[in-house]
């Protein structure tokens, strides 16, 4: 029997990305659409590139009938969706595409949110939904905590390098790129564009709340805290994160053991792969698909290390993973609707 | 058993589309990819994104072994593809994306290629691979010939609207916008980013190769001659072609008369879609897709209308709507392998 | 003495652009700049480009003291410029960038805005600002209509070739294709970077308040009414407009016929050009400057022509034509501040 | 008397902008432009936006008579310049945009650019052009080599801290993003528009040649070697660099105290600029113009800084700073035809 889907807050561009891929997949009915502002509307006239895809229409929250749902996607705005999730019935599996259960700690959660976490048990629950790192608790688990666009192309690197001791820890600087698509579908007048286009810049220097998730998977693999430099910057360009990574190595080791630890750590799997040698990764290579694409390389500065990381920042940086661990967690094959190749150009 | 599957020319634009869509393929296993001028590379050399898709490196044509081959995708440059393809075993399945065959009648095409056509009797074997309009004849084709991208968002709408005479022949006048993968992979300094970015022009005024095949598709439909004028431009994007076609109706009748012809005719087409009232179609709506989307309008000119077509070029102006005719040779379901829905945005 | 400038509105697109100029300009000098919603701000806050000009900062409107101004520049919304221009005293040059006072019969005003004019005899005192075609009473003028992106593109070649009976009035097409800009800085969802980028269409198609403008012009030029097709399309890119317009050419004339005439006309002029033969006029041609480009091509329809015309829409299509008018109104030299080369690539 | 200019290369980008703003300069002729590989042509025939403006035709440079010529600008390729540059007569002043003069130590060119540099004598006499920084040296000079795009994005805020020991030496990281105009106007298929279209990708990892270049600015700045980590980006846009640059605050030292050195040394310069705080410095903020826009922030990591420098690379990083150096050699106002607003949107 198929899988029931809601996806609440549908109107927005994860919730599309979700679409795009879920009317592939073979093992699921998409259910149930909300979407508070636009209830009432057609798919066609939020997406009409989704006209003629049979899909519902768009329903306020406060109509969606749990009991003919078995997975819910929720793509709420940060800081809203604790309560949503918190009222959702004990039997449908819930990923969450907000931050709202990313960070473990309540207290870190407080400190760059400004409030008190409104559902700390259910915090306790979530399941950190890095699907390559955190695979048998996601396969139990029933409420996932999707990882944010930028710290899934941090920590993937990142992460077997900590845990075997082969970067230190100090000066991790994170310089990342990201499509606008990472700043959603709200009007607003700085992503208008005349505001974007022909136009490079760094934003939430040195404040950016992805940081402290970040530091918190590196932590985890490393053992003692981590702190990052994690510097975001806009690029005119609809998707597609690139994050260059500079780390410097450990005592005795050498590029080629990271790259040997990274090979190891993600050969047979599916979606995180190692580029070639001479390969830059870039962002086309990745378009539209749920792969990381990882390039390694020597840095000037004597025993330090660069080290390139691509997604597409709605896809393995948001719906694409999504799915991922929804196959998991419902038994399907991880790979299932996800097989895309890369659109280019 | 699965249909064996050559690439001819596989370094290009076309061919690389045609993998995005063959790789998820259920029918069918890439058996050999050609391509001259890069024989001996890897796809990964010429395509990395397509790196860890298992493909074979890419040979010379003359390597070919057709023997080993079902089905073969022509993707050669124009005038030297009649050769190769008069070469190639009967017993191939022959759908060729350049322009080389889709004029049926050869002194036209000497007019516009300059010089003789060496393979008139393999061009009277030829099927114009316009799916929908020409579907019964392609699927029992061994040669078919693919439309070109702007002749495939020009005939659909038009070709209908003539053969009902809805439509006037005189002053039948096509606008069209197209993305840059139009013109191709090779290296020359007008299609650089820098020359191309933040500028539109117009091209091949007056002179355009595409006007020949839309007439000939036109004048199918009418009955009799039928001149147009066709006026390309470039777009500072990566697909899609949005054609603006300005029509004189036929006395007595209305755009809704236009509409409803559009209607039936594309009723239960799974790729072309009347636009619902008060949307424009636009290139985004269908990009990565098969689809083409029409609308339709009122000109302020009296007993005028205008129509907007938009399809990708690469994909149902090039790739994907060839793969729509090898499922119809080889008794496919139409469908397989091209049901995605737009990557938008 | 140096002419004194208000711009009221300056927090805009247009505001910013006339900026760009007059801070070259030496005969003026920048005394207030008003935006009702940004009142209190620096220039630095509301565009950054400009800090370090030694702009005055943003003042509510109601504050502008006319005494001290010589000339103003109206960059406010339409519908709203009415009330605030017949206040300002007489003493005040006024250039109005808004469409309050293009169309000259206020019946047609009220038939395409909705509601009466406001200011019917500041209507018959407000002169149109084509400056090429109407510079004898600019330089007279007290206040200036100045034109519509869309009109100055498609009047400047059309109306010459109609008050010379080159061309027909009938079937004049007019197939625009605009830059973002041209929608204005205010936040809307359909014109996010991501909901624009690789994605062409048409809009209001059919309906435009362009096309009476534009319809005004040329039924001066030609002597009776002429009622044009005009669809403006948008483009993935931020300044630019390219019309590609087509005409039936009058009995026993020819395309050479009609570039004479335009050639004629415009000869001497120092921002209105032919191109040469073989050269396609793109919008980077003009980019950043006053130029308008224009070029010809026969049609294959028999007795057709097409002409391409192109302009920078925030420029020559607003805030250039704007100081033009201001230099011939103030006795300057009309090209004054104006002579950039286009900013290419 | 006018100075009588020649462009040696005129064809490619960095002559074009010379063009664009000698065009406006009061004080110069422009006498002759050379392109080996254009000459015969017109200038309308290689870049068609600068028809109209009265330009010699393209000569070949063995026709290039000195005898009528003040200042040479020299916008040939790396590696090829050294011979050309010896043979003109020494009456005429020469400012070379390529790379072949600016590393002083013929060793470190040797290392670099892999073959002896063949005019060692001349090296001895060339003035590296960073303006603001070697001012005085330039005023006097003959032969001025004018600094590399990133070098200039990089030097400027990064000397004035080395040389006040504000910053240590070890772990700067320069990531720097550049629109396409970077890569030059030759034909390559990495460099066509949809290769380049939406994507984002690191090059030259660890190996780009302007690395020495900043190196010997750093190093000459603080009085011992420098090495520091260079990587640059292609971005999908045509001009701007932006730099963000990772340093580590010498001990004792605050944000704030590097923030007042460069608000130090560069008060009263007119092109060099310290961004307002809150004011994240955008490429879209000096577009066209010879600014260079400096922004810092504190760093997530204790005890490090993050800088942001951003450019037009055509302008202050080639053409411009070119213009600015002329300007101080011949005399005039260092501003001269310099003080345009940026094209900004």
């Amino acid at each position: 029997m198929k899988q029931r889907i809601a996806i609440l807050g549908a109107s927005g561009y994860t919730g599309a990305e979700l679409l795009r891929f879920l009317l592939l997949h073979p093992h699921i009915s998409i259910k149930s659409l909300t979407a508070d502002s636009q209830a009432g509307k057609s798919m066609r006239e939020v997406y009409p590139h989704l006209d003629f895809a049979g899909l519902p229409d768009l329903i306020p929250l406060s109509q969606l009938n749990y009991d003919e749902i078995d997975v819910a996607f929720c793509c709420l705005p940060h800081g809203t969706t604790q309560q949503v999730i918190a009222a959702i019935p004990k039997h449908v599996k819930v990923i969450d595409l907000s931050a709202d259960f990313r960070l473990a700690d309540t207290k870190t959660y407080k400190e760059w949110y400004g409030h008190e976490h409104s559902a700390p048990e259910l915090q306790k629950e979530a399941v950190y939904g890095l699907t390559e790192l955190h695979r048998d608790k996601i396969r139990t688990a029933r409420l996932v905590a999707n990882p944010g666009c930028y710290p899934t192309s941090a920590q993937l690197p990142l992460m077997p390098l900590l845990k075997n001791k082969l970067i230190e820890t100090d000066n991790i600087i994170i310089d990342a790129k990201s499509g606008m698509t990472g700043a959603g579908r709200g009007a607003k007048q700085a992503m208008l564009f005349t505001e974007v286009n022909e136009g490079v810049d760094a934003y939430s220097i040195g404040a950016h709340r992805h940081a402290p998730e970040i530091e918190q998977g590196l932590t985890l693999a490393h053992g003692k805290p981590v702190i990052v430099n994690f510097t975001p910057h806009h690029m005119p360009m609809n998707r597609g994160i690139l994050s260059t990574i500079y780390v410097k190595i450990a005592a005795g080791k050498t590029v080629a053991d990271l790259s040997d630890c990274l090979s190891k750590t993600y050969a047979g799997e599916p979606f995180v792969k190692i580029a070639a040698k001479g390969v830059s990764p870039s962002t086309q290579m990745v378009r539209g698909t749920n792969f990381c694409l990882i390039g390694l390389w020597n840095d000037r500065l004597p025993g330090r290390a660069i080290i390139v990381s691509v997604i597409d920042n709605l896809v393995k940086g948001a719906s694409g993973q999504a799915i991922q661990n929804m196959n998991l967690m419902c038994g399907f094959l991880e790979t299932t609707a996800l097989q895309h190749t890369a659109v280019f150009p």
